[in-house]
């Protein structure tokens, strides 16, 4: 298999297509931008839609097709919704009923696609400045929560912010928070730093989707809204029909953080 | 009349629903933020928030309401849309039918609201640095052009982006690039700047939208994206009903500048 970490986000959409790549994306096609993905039938549509604009930090609104367009032809030309992720998740009436590396089978003319930033597209940004991921380098999915935030509702859409956890010293969470703050449409700056249970988070250890990480002495857990978020909403909304990537299994755009960078 | 020019935007609002402001609002509530206002019945509400979404620069969502409410939380609590604007614009199958004062006889429980940012809002960081706004010295409305620049399309909506217009001499037109692109949802920084007929306006002197200012030897105008771009996209989309601002008189919200500032 071929090293993915330098690769174009076109490569990796194509390891997906081909069956190649079926995990989790941190770390891969470093300076590209990760998206998640949330597909509801039009009759649902307006209402997400309008979930995503009255909560940006966790859903930052990339590119939104058209009904039963698989193409997000804003961000990446050529790609297919369908295929060119890893993992996804469908659901049922908010239940999880299958997690199929294509969609194909799922497809139907009335379904509108919702590309949202990722986190994990600042993260090549912190480690050029020298401030280590620490997922990354235990090679595991990032830790994700689901705290006591409300999101703010719209029409059918209510449910708790999600999270993304990166445990720092100090003086790497001052640096962290001013480099993330220049990527809003890749969830921005953090929402909070220290105590998880401040944000409803009662075991730093046990995460809601993702995976654990080591937070060694001196460090303590910096926390980023996440694209997670609408899978609550999801579960609490009980659309008939909705299909979303799996957590930690992003689609890659042919975006670079440079396009986000709003210094 | 009370000076409106140092005012809040909350009183702005209250002069508007008394009916002592019926005119444009550039130079009023210093530092507040002014918005566009587009209202259109639910089921042609996913395409305009859609169109919004992939036109960004013409079309920064501040706040969407729910079908029927006329309050945009978000923004401006207590406010009522109704009410609360100098004057607005009636439409019927893309045609301007009537331009009154409140629309409280036009309202409907199927109404979606739309508050889209505004290059006002950046007028006060301006002039707090020295760069004269050409339309307020003069004290009229900011000259508005449609262009030939395309809009992305979305669903039913589709057509030119309109711009505003103010001149500046070569400095002038640094400064308030680097000033603008810090506020991008008030349009942020500048899409043109020099020869009108590069952008497919024919003569500089005779505005779509607003009314001409002043150009100076050698001075050039530098043109920002504008949040009448949707009244030209209804033009041609022709729902069967919509209301919105007329240009030059804004809401104004209870944000200001300084939430919208990306730096």
């Amino acid at each position: 298999m071929i090293d993915l970490r330098h690769a174009a986000g076109a490569d990796v959409r194509l390891a997906c297509r081909n069956g190649e790549l079926t995990g989790p994306t941190p770390g891969l096609a470093a300076g590209f931008v990760h998206a998640n993905l949330v597909i509801v039938p039009k009759d649902w549509a307006f209402d997400f839609l309008l979930f995503c604009q009255r909560n940006p930090k966790p859903c930052p609104l990339l590119d939104v097709t058209e009904p039963g367009d698989p193409e997000p032809r804003g961000v990446a030309p050529g790609s297919d919704l369908r295929t060119d992720l890893p993992m996804y998740r469908v659901w049922r009436g908010g239940e999880l009923v299958d997690e199929p590396t294509e969609i194909a089978k799922y497809w139907r003319g009335d379904l509108v696609s919702f590309v949202i930033g990722c986190s994990f597209t600042f993260e090549a940004a912190l480690q050029t400045a020298g401030i280590p991921v620490r997922h990354i380098d235990e090679n595991v999915n990032v830790p994700m929560f689901r705290t006591n935030i409300p999101c703010r509702p719209a029409g059918r859409f209510h449910g708790p912010l999600v999270v993304s956890m990166r445990p720092f010293v100090s003086a790497q969470m001052i640096q962290a928070t001013r480099i993330t703050g220049r990527y809003p449409l890749a969830h921005g700056a953090p929402i909070h730093f220290g105590d998880p249970a401040a944000i409803g988070i009662a075991d730093i250890q046990k995460p809601d989707y993702g995976d654990p990480v080591t937070i060694h002495p001196g460090e303590q857990p910096l926390f980023w809204a996440c694209g997670v978020t609408p899978q609550a909403a999801l579960a609490l909304a009980k659309p008939p029909f909705a299909i979303t990537h799996k957590p930690g299994c992003m689609f890659l755009t042919d975006m670079t953080d440079g396009d986000l960078d709003v210094v």
